[in-house]
This record gives structure tokens, C-alpha cells and sequence, in this order.
């Protein structure tokens, strides 16, 4: 089996992780349960839970612990893909090739599924602890999931992107922007892995830059992306940037610069992980097709 | 002092509490950080956050891990009024005698600063872990307060109070509606008060109803005073619930009816609290002065 297959493998076994955390459709709630659960099984990479939990055996973790932070932070992600998605926000109607949340459920009910999956995250990852009788380090990945979810992480860049949309950026605020808005859930993932497979501060520091480099890189490719590729492979609108106006990094560097770049943030992201103690050869592997993806 | 006198008195030591952990409001993101923090200052009664201390009180709790949990508890209540009075929801431009968040911020900000506050919550309660050698106890707040915040709790409550809006609501469904809109948010509050406080599970089921009585007698008096007060006494818009062609406790049953339910469902929580150790006089004289307010 190649890198590939194995990738499209994991994602299969990380999409039944997460989706056994879902809370069943039903009762008085039923409507804001199924936008909920519609939004999650939209489906995506998974790219979060999995690279959380090869980070995790990266440090030799073998517990069930990790599995509902891995649906936590699937969750987190969702529900800022329903807000982003609002009409005050991005108006967009169509994701990964499905009528987003407030088209098919109403404007409140995608407002309410997005509050709703964000801090159902946090009860979900609050059942790790009855799985490990390590409640402190529970406890830290709460609050680093936390933290890097919210205003100094992935909501603190949505909004400061959603504020200079159709604006001109200046480099200094798009950094801020990618560092936040794609990069701080991605640290959380990796982070959240290393904490729980055991991992000691200095290590959580190399993780941490790790993934925020893999961040980087993984936004820059997604500029890329979004003015090479097509709406059939990428199952969105395309050239949304260009039409909204909208400054990329490719808009203020140029495509081939901003491939250069991507490749080089990408090896510096697996030097990190060379420092690291432990093999994982698939997570190396990961995140080369992660910035090497064409969709 | 009376106790009407010591109400106004904490409430002032628990405003100073709650605002000691409002981010500072600065960098990229301040626009969201000032609609947070003007949201939080905006004001109220600190019920939430009070409850939980005079609860901990009850329990002998003396250390300082109960304040991130106070701050959070209103943070989270405070998100909740943010989100509830969105164009898309109840479309309210008033709150507290002031503009609502995203009339002064904007629809888009409303919605992050919502969120932001949702899980600025839980980094806010995770702070606890440096004040307490318990990580376990401050795991499982964290862990009450999503659950009780989220899609079986208060937002839970909302969703279905949306869904209804300008429909007849049957009893059983308005019963659902204030047992999670209100209520869910006081038991959680009380339950990590007595958590925290060192409660046994028994005794934490009896602080579960006690709170689950108090929302219910308050959320009726709030029905009683949007039919009876003025807009001058509450600082926010009144009759609301006859001009939206609201069901309420009050449509449904009468306001004889509903003031005798809040007298005799607030003495069945006294009772709870009579038949829990320790001794709390405030907390009592609380409880009474909250079922009988007048705004």
C-alpha cells in the first residue's frame, strides 16, 4: 500500500472515530442535532484527528484517550466552517459539493449548529477522562483546545480576515491571518497528540512550530489551489479569492513564489520532526501529500 | 446590612472577578475582543457566577480555583444573550439599556464575538488547573459546563424557543424550553460550586435540582415582569413576548397561576437546600430575592 492509499485508508478509520462521538438525531432538538451531524458528515480529510493521533503514536501512545479529542477538534473545525459559511460572513452556498448549513437548515439553525458543535466539543473531550487516570493531562488538552480554537487562535484570525475582506492586506496582517485561522487548530491537533503520548515541554515547543509550519504551507497551497483548480476536483467554488477581491498569499507573492515557499515551509516542518524522538513514517509521508495536494 | 443591600454589594465583588479575566482589549483582533468585552461589561445581576460562589460557600469551599469558573459561567451567559439577539434569532437592537453587540459591532463581529466568548469560556476555566492540586475536580466542571451549555442544555433550549417562535408552544415543549434555557446555565453554576467545593454525588443531585427549581421560578418571573414592568424599571424592550406572539408561562397558565408556581417552586428549592450540610443564610435570602425581583 502507498503513502496514498493509506491516507484515504486513514481517513476512512478516522471518519468512523469521529462520527461515533456524534450525539444521535432525535428528541425536541432534532433539527439543530442534524444540521450538526449533516455538517460533520460532509466529511473533508479529517486531516486534524488523523494528524492528532499519529502524533500521538509518534510518542509511543496506545490509550483509547485520544479518540474523543479527535472528535472534538473535528467538531471545532465544522463549526467554524458553518460560521465562516453565513451570509454576514463569507455568503457561501456551496461546500465540499453540498449546500452549506444555513442554506438547508435556515440562518438561525446553522448559527445554533455552529454553538452547538463548538462547545459539544469540549463535553466530548471531557469523556477522555474516564478512559485514562492521567485527569491532568486531560484537563491541559481541554484548555489548549481550547485556546488555540479561540480569539488568540482560529476565531482571532477569522476575524481579522472577515474584517479586511475586500480591503488590501498588508503582509503582516495575512501572516497573522494564516498563522491563526488555519495554523492554531492545526498546533492543537499535534499538540493535543504529544501531550496525551507523553511528550515533555521542550518536545510540545518543536510539535507546536511543527505544526504551525504544516499550517502554513497547507493555506499557501490552498491560495494555490483556488486559482489553478476546478470546481469538479475541488468540490467548491473556485477563484472566490479573485472574484471577492480577496489578497492572497499568491495575490502579494506570485505562484511561483508561493510554491517555492510552500515546499520550503513543508521541509522545515519535517526537519522539526526529525528532532523528534520516535518514527512515524506515514506522518512524514502525510505531510508531504498534504502540501502537495491538488484538491 | 439587608440582604437586598449585600445582593448589590456581591454583585459588585463578582463583577470585579468576572472582568479580572476579560482579555485586554488590543491587536489585530480588537474589534472582537471590544464587542466581547463591552457584551460582558454591559452588566446584569452576575447571577450565575454568585450562585456558584454561594454554593461553594455552602460547601466550605475557600480556595481561588472557583473564580475562573465564575468568570466563565458568565462569559458563557453572556455569549448566549450576544447570539440570542442576532437579526436571524430575535432580532433585538436593546440589551441592558444599551445597543446590542451586533448593532454597535456589526452582524459578522456579533457572531465571532459569540463564539469567541463560547470557548474563551473553557481557556478561562482551564486556569483553575494552576490554583487547585485537583485537576480531576477542574476536568469535571469543565466538563459540567459544556454539557450544560450545549446542544442538551441551554442551546439546546434555545434551539426549540426558536423553532416555536410565533407558534403555539404546547406546555410539555415550553416545560423543555425552561428547563434548558434557563435552567441548565444555574445548574451548572451550582453543581461546580458544589463540585469544587468537595459535594459527594447525592449531594450533587440535590444541588442539581435546587438550581433546576431556581431557573424555573426565575425564567416564570421573567414572563411575570415582560407582561407587568416597564421598560424604563427593566432597561430592555417589554411586552416583547405579546408583540412576537410568544407562548409563555404566563399566555399559558395565567399570572395568578404563574406567580403562585413561582412561590411554591421556589420554596421546593429551599427545601433542597435545607436538606444539603453547611449552613448559607446569603444563599437563601438570594434564592428569595431572585423570585421576587422586580426587573
Amino acid at each position: 500500500m502507498n503513502y496514498k492509499d493509506m491516507f484515504s485508508a486513514r481517513t476512512e478509520e478516522v471518519r468512523l472515530v469521529v462520527e461515533s462521538y456524534l450525539p444521535p438525531v432525535e428528541g425536541h432538538q432534532s433539527t439543530v442535532l442534524a444540521a450538526m451531524d449533516y455538517s460533520v458528515r460532509a466529511g473533508g480529510k479529517r486531516l486534524r484527528p488523523m494528524l492528532m493521533e499519529e502524533t500521538y503514536r509518534l510518542f509511543g501512545g496506545q490509550g483509547k484517550e485520544i479518540e474523543p479529542f479527535m472528535a472534538a477538534i473535528e467538531m471545532i473545525h465544522t463549526s467554524s466552517l458553518i460560521h465562516d459559511d453565513l451570509p454576514c460572513m463569507d455568503n457561501d452556498t456551496l461546500r465540499r459539493g453540498l449546500p452549506t448549513a444555513w442554506v438547508k437548515f435556515g440562518y438561525d439553525m446553522a448559527v445554533l449548529a455552529g454553538d452547538g458543535l463548538l462547545i459539544y466539543s469540549m463535553e466530548t473531550a471531557a469523556k477522555a477522562l474516564s478512559m485514562t487516570d492521567r485527569p491532568d493531562l486531560v484537563a491541559r488538552c481541554m484548555g489548549i483546545l481550547a485556546e488555540k480554537t479561540g480569539i488568540f487562535g482560529m476565531i482571532g484570525g477569522q476575524t481579522v480576515d472577515v474584517e479586511l475582506a475586500g480591503k488590501p492586506v498588508p503582509r503582516e496582517k495575512l501572516d497573522f491571518i494564516y498563522r491563526l485561522k488555519t495554523g492554531a487548530l492545526l498546533e492543537a491537533a499535534m499538540m493535543i497528540g504529544a501531550v496525551l503520548g507523553g511528550g515533555d515541554e521542550k518536545q510540545l515547543k518543536l510539535v507546536e512550530k511543527m505544526a504551525s509550519c504544516l499550517g502554513l504551507a497547507f493555506q499557501i497551497q490552498d491560495d494555490i489551489l483556488d486559482m489553478t483548480s476546478s470546481a469538479e476536483v475541488l468540490g467548491k467554488h473556485v477563484h472566490s479569492d479573485e472574484k471577492n477581491h480577496k489578497t492572497t498569499y499568491v495575490t502579494l507573492e506570485g505562484i511561483e513564489k508561493a510554491k517555492q515557499d510552500v515546499e520550503r515551509i513543508s521541509v522545515e516542518a519535517i526537519s522539526c520532526l526529525h528532532e523528534l524522538p520516535g518514527q512515524n513514517e506515514f506522518l512524514e509521508a502525510l505531510i508531504r501529500i498534504l502540501v502537495n495536494r491538488e484538491k
